[in-house]
């Protein structure tokens, strides 16, 4: 069938299974050759094609409510309810969202991005549900990896308490981003392996029949046993233990399977989990076969030979840069142990994790668990390295008030993914960070101007011991300058006069540092001289610099990649008032108070007006007419 | 003995049983008579007194690491390690603290406040030791509420999983705060009535040794439930799922029952789960009765009768007239629902319960899950009401960029204990709110002068349907004001000049209002004439209102209860600079960069200079001459 002709998923409803099957097959062709040339989430989206058909077969979304934790794998939902046609505007600007958005669709009813929220906000939906006195189904998919995140926890734990109906899907793909960690891992694997609970339950209370009764103290016994057969075998008990009916485990790529547990389901009262074991990737070799996560999100690939097709970088990838410079001193510090929350092959810390197996911790999806255990070793005079997105880093805020700066520890943050990031989209713009960590007692925070500066500030903040100390880089490549080979301490709050200037100045970080000197460049064409200064220290800011700066009132240019509201701009301006410089004109560059969609870098840089013309508009707007005209 | 003269727990070493018990005593009656008069976690104190002991009898502080999860039960860890006769300053400004410091003690190597993390860290250190090839236990103590809260369930699953040598004590008081929720309790109930789970695993084996072989059928299923047996039974096996060896129930009061299990923990290999039965306020009638957590932090009491000693409070306790102006409304709109994360005392919600028990929702310590519950009612039109204090809502923070606000969702936010609090410290003061809730698109945010404009911004929140809102609210009570009987709607980002003045102005909102009259008044004996405008909106600001005073170029000062990096003083340095008013004087006045430690909230507003005086000296300064002499 032409997938372009689907408007919403009612035409499933009259699919035998040998039409389903067939319609798999084009969903994942379609699947495949769409995001060799857009890009995307291919390894999860190919493990779902025929779960999230069964659903929208056996159940009426969007009266029904499909909620798809992370919801990078809802590609295949997008396609059946009738968005096809938009993938070849995939993750691009003004296109299709890699992830729900309630604007795109009905269908759509929960946005996510960040894992682990779907149980929560079904609850919610259940509770809503019930209060109205309506009736639908109400389905949160959520993969084996998001069910380690604290806030699932708490949501199983609440769900299980208050037996509101619902059916929840345990998509375990035996893999969420990289290998799993964690006991929670432990036991979902021993129930794979374990064949069908049901059957072990029937095999087992045969067993039971056979005991012979040998008085009060056995019955009694025998009774608890009895009594206790839900909690037993395999370990469809631990999801039992918290109130939930168990099914499965069951193969997510059979019709008949996914159809009567499906069917079962919808008759149970109560909270239900449905364990569906998929393969992620299925369907593509290269993706099927992948152990480490490759696949999990590409940019665009070669079909036939698995190759993706590489942008041209000058720089080494920040995460590499920032992982090595970290290797390289964990051999002389024996006190340098790393830690990521599920993100190995992002932070690009395999190395490191070769290299020092026992000093590297993958946590799972445990942001605030990762911190706090950062702030733990600290406290015995280790030196951790937190690798973690921006975006992720705001599931630890409390961890970092309470724990880390509170206790003034010795935690080296490295804030990957700051800035704007591009096609992931709104959900993961690391634009906050500035605003929440400035706030942050004891706080020290950086962003190097280029690679070779970073990994100075990588060595900085693994000999800094006076507390915690964050770096910020952006994703993707450093610009191509050459690496020192020796390495070098950064002065702590030091900034760094890039170019001289007269007219005005511009106090700028990270990757806006270009844009800055491109505004001077156009604007010396014009006779006009602006000082450029590298304020790579976001916090503390150079008290001595801008001591030298405010008394000649020229007119200051902030930049930076991040939120205005409590931004750098704004330290500058708290910095200019608290010192009675009250007369120097201050305009701030940065991020509006919305939230950021996806689309290219560049392309998001120029609509929100954060370009070295836009500099150049505010400059000669703020630079007296007569000095302009000198 | 003389508690005074304790200067370490080595002495417990030599210590009997009888004498020992003895000593429990004579802490129970020091603990109730201290705290009758200063106040303080009189309930969680009294359930471990015993427990301390005998961990202290046990191990080797500070060698081995005894954690404090949340904190406010470690009294008797203080007065073991020497600080009995610093507990007439509990509390109090330069006195005890409630919680472990580091600073006070080598004993205290963890800090805590916040609950939930103690098992992170203990991971933390327990990574740290074995790296360094030292010998020492590590033991954290936790309750069954703070067991709900993500990062422990996160903390758990890790810990289970990497197999390190560590001993949690569950210390299982069958109520937290309020009574628990949630699944998890629902398993620690089973748990407490199902007898010794030792018992149980040798009658099953005894059972299973009767079992006849009846052919391979069934002797893979015997042989399943004999490798299966560790998970069976009652319910060790939600922690022997995790990789724990789960030793428990056991009496937390009987030092024999204490003793047999610390030192079978001890010799036992891999992360040890140990279950402790205690009883909440144990020793002092009126506390060991309490059912809803009266008696779990109180204020100063008389010992005889139990009756607390009231301060003389004028206006209504602002937690209260929140929730009663909520309940009123819900009786006309059945959408709203309100949400407390483990706080229905705190936060007055227990007549809300009653009347409206399915729309009032106690998730217990789960502030995430509380958050994104509230958005997924939110998703289904209903209208939540979050109740949360300003302090735990930090652990909710990545819930309310990426649930609440970036779905832009009508979230009410009632953002309770806002400000300094007090004698709980640096743990609990609600100063980064503002600054973490301002940079956040989206969100309105909102402060009342008093408790009449409090309701009638209730009543705003529950009306507003343009997406999240918050209204911070401080501890304690209101200032005495007449209630209007009719509730108004307050128009989104208007401010309301409290008093005309020419010569400056100052913006504030909530609790510094009355300090800035007091300034005003004082500068009115001096001929100087101050303008002060309650801000009330702090998210959106009075655009208009600021149009009209900054083009008047009179020095104008903020005041906050908050931090003053990118603050609400900072808010309006921006709009100034945004809006080309760059000759403006703006002095702000807040909390500075540092956390501040407990005491009375009048002492530290005192001490961090966020008074009417400074507020004085701050517009003297700010006030050109001539125009002060006029």
């Amino acid at each position: 069938m032409d997938l372009f002709n689907i408007k919403d998923p009612s035409f499933l409803k009259s699919m035998t299974t040998p039409e389903l099957e067939a319609l798999s097959k084009e969903i994942r062709t379609f699947l495949i050759e769409n995001l060799s040339k857009t890009g995307g989430h291919i390894g999860p989206n190919l493990g779902v094609v025929e779960l999230t058909i069964a659903l929208h077969k056996c159940f009426d979304s969007p009266k029904d409510k499909l909620l798809w934790d992370v919801g990078h794998q809802s590609y295949v939902h997008k396609i059946l309810t009738g968005r096809a046609k938009d993938f070849e505007t995939l993750r691009q600007y003004k296109g299709l969202s890699g992830f729900p958005k309630r604007d795109e669709s009905d269908h759509d009813v929960w946005e996510t991005g960040h894992s682990s929220t779907s149980l929560s906000a079904a609850m919610g939906m259940a509770i809503a549900r019930d209060l109205k006195k309506e009736k639908s189904y109400i389905i949160p998919i959520i993969g084996d990896g998001a069910l380690t995140g604290g806030m699932a926890l708490e949501a199983l734990n609440h769900i299980g308490a208050e037996k509101k109906n619902m059916i929840v899907i345990l998509n375990d793909n035996e893999m969420s981003i990289a290998p799993n960690v964690g006991a929670l891992h432990n036991v979902l694997g021993r129930l794979r392996t374990a064949g069908k609970y049901q059957w072990v339950k029937d095999e087992l209370e045969y067993v039971l029949k056979k005991i012979p009764a040998v008085g009060g103290r056995l019955a009694s016994t025998a009774e608890r046993i009895k009594d206790s057969l839900k909690y037993l075998v395999v370990s469809g008990i631990f999801f039992e233990e918290l109130g939930f009916t168990y099914l499965g485990p069951i193969d997510g790529h059979s019709y008949h399977d996914l159809f009567e547990n499906i069917q079962y389901a919808k008759k149970t009262e109560g909270p239900v989990l449905l364990h569906v074991i998929t393969k992620k990737g299925k369907g593509y070799q290269p993706a099927e076969t992948d152990k480490v996560g490759t696949w999990h999100g590409t940019g665009p690939y070669k079909i036939e030979t698995g190759d993706f097709v590489k942008p041209t970088a000058i720089g080494p990838a920040w995460s590499k840069l920032v992982s090595e410079t970290v290797r390289n001193l964990a051999r002389d510090d024996k006190r340098i142990v790393a830690i990521t929350p599920a993100m190995p092959v992002g932070s690009k810390l395999e190395d490191f994790a070769r290299e020092f197996p026992d000093r590297m911790y993958d946590v799972g999806i445990a942001e605030q668990h990762a911190a706090t255990l950062a702030a733990g070793l600290a406290t015995q005079n280790m030196k951790p390295f937190l690798a973690i997105y921006s975006t992720f880093l705001q599931r630890a805020y409390d961890q970092l008030v309470h724990d880390i700066c509170r206790q003034n520890l010795n935690v080296f943050i490295g804030v990957d993914r700051a800035g704007l990031v591009g096609a992931d989209g709104e959900t993961h713009q690391g634009v906050f960070d500035v605003a929440f960590l400035r706030n942050l007692p004891n706080m020290v925070l950086m962003m190097p101007k280029d690679e070779n500066e970073g990994q100075h500030m990588v060595n900085t903040a693994l000999k800094y011991n006076d507390g915690p100390i964050a770096m910020r880089f952006p994703r993707g490549n450093g610009i191509g300058v050459a690496l020192e080979k020796e390495l070098k301490t950064i002065p702590i709050g030091s900034w760094e006069v890039l170019r001289e200037g007269t007219d005005a100045c511009i106090l700028t970080f990270g990757t806006t540092i270009q844009m800055a000197l491109d505004a001077a460049d156009i604007l010396a064409d014009q006779g006009i001289s602006v000082k450029v200064v590298n304020a790579r220290f976001i916090k503390p800011l150079d008290h001595d610099m801008l001591m030298e700066i405010l008394p000649q009132e020229r007119p200051i240019l902030t930049i930076e990649e991040a939120v205005l509201q409590g931004g750098f701009g704004s330290a500058v301006l708290e910095f200019a008032h608290e010192h009675d410089f009250h007369n120097v004109k201050i305009t701030r560059m940065g991020i509006p108070d919305r939230f950021i969609e996806h689309g290219s870098v560049s392309k998001l840089l120029e609509e929100i007006g954060l370009t070295a013309e836009q500099a150049v508009r505010h400059l000669t707007n703020m630079i007296p007419q007569k000095q302009k005209r000198a």
